[in-house]
């Protein structure tokens, strides 16, 4: 009877790498057992090097303490980047939002991370973010804009309010980026919020 | 310009971690960022109990000898249990088919794992899987039924005719998992090879 977990066919130990797996988001019971056994297949050098690039992660990656992005280094690469324009402030929510636009190609300022969104249900408030740190950068570096690129949702509406009426008393251009139909989608699927963005937010033909 | 790479703002450790994740069967370039966006978000235990889940399945998972499957104990905790009849052996291509099987709770028999299906296109004939310990077993172990549980594909079809005509010689009983519709699935979306053999297998309904 001390084998009854184990009699579904899978071992302890494979059922502990299970549970760990499905912490991710994104990835259910299935993906995970189905990664599971991709690890029980492949041979341990798979299983060492994941394990070390885990641990690699944890050990060398930290805030950049100019833009609060995750980095090895410290300022971060983009930070320490004397070509790009460091009176320009994006400001997200997140270190994946800073990737998200650095693989257009099309931001040459710097960034501010300020970890999240003003969301009083999650209990998260103004004092929660690195917020602080924006209006000090603002007031110090001769900023000339702050683009707020948090998320299109209603925290992250707030959020830019909120940024927008703190920088205020510093004269500084804040702007936000534009909500509008994304690229490749069908009008009549649109969201209703979507579509009256986009009307209200339209531009002349050039 | 030696930072030329984390330029796109992901360290070299973190796009480490994304290469050592895409790896895996179904996941991507995105969900492994995702995966490695989370490592980088959570705490150090998270990366250590992952890490350490990793290394014990290479460490502590090993073949059963009697029917190949992974294992954490020889023989395997199914070979072991005296409560399944272990004249009835279930043949499957691989240790995840166990496991699924297993799901079922419908099979009191015990499994013999060859390790893939003959597939003369990848190099894979009947010597490179485990078919000669199959037969010593029907051969020594009393055995009243083999039931062929490979996958409804070419090569897991070959296969399973391969292992009908291996066994012949010993004059057990051979049989082959019904191949049908599945359930949920809509006739007009079925392919004509499973409509086929749907028609061919059909039963009496009692």
């Amino acid at each position: 009877m001390e084998q009854r977990s184990t009699i579904s066919g899978l071992p302890p130990v494979v059922q502990t790498l299970v549970e760990r797996l499905t912490a991710f988001p994104g990835i259910g019971r299935k993906s995970a057992l189905r990664m599971a056994l991709y690890v029980m297949r492949s041979d341990s050098e798979f299983a060492r090097s994941l394990a070390d690039a885990l641990l690699a992660v944890k050990d060398k990656i930290s805030f950049c303490r100019t833009c609060w992005t995750l980095s090895q280094t410290d300022p971060c690469p983009i930070c320490a980047d004397t070509r790009r324009d460091h009176s320009l402030i994006c400001v997200v929510e997140e270190p994946g939002d800073v990737i998200a636009i650095e693989r257009t190609g099309s931001w040459r300022g710097v960034y501010h991370v300020i970890g999240g969104a003003i969301s009083p249900l999650d209990g998260v408030g103004p004092e929660q973010l690195r917020l602080e740190p924006l209006l000090e950068r603002v007031k110090q570096d001769g900023i000339k804009e702050v683009v707020v690129a948090t998320n299109p949702t209603a925290e992250g509406e707030t959020t830019a309010l909120y940024i927008a009426r703190m920088l205020g008393q510093t004269g500084v251009r804040v702007t936000r980026i534009a909500r509008g139909v994304p690229m490749g989608s069908d009008l009549e699927l649109v969201d209703d919020t979507t579509l009256q963005q986009s009307l209200e937010g339209r531009m002349e033909i050039k």
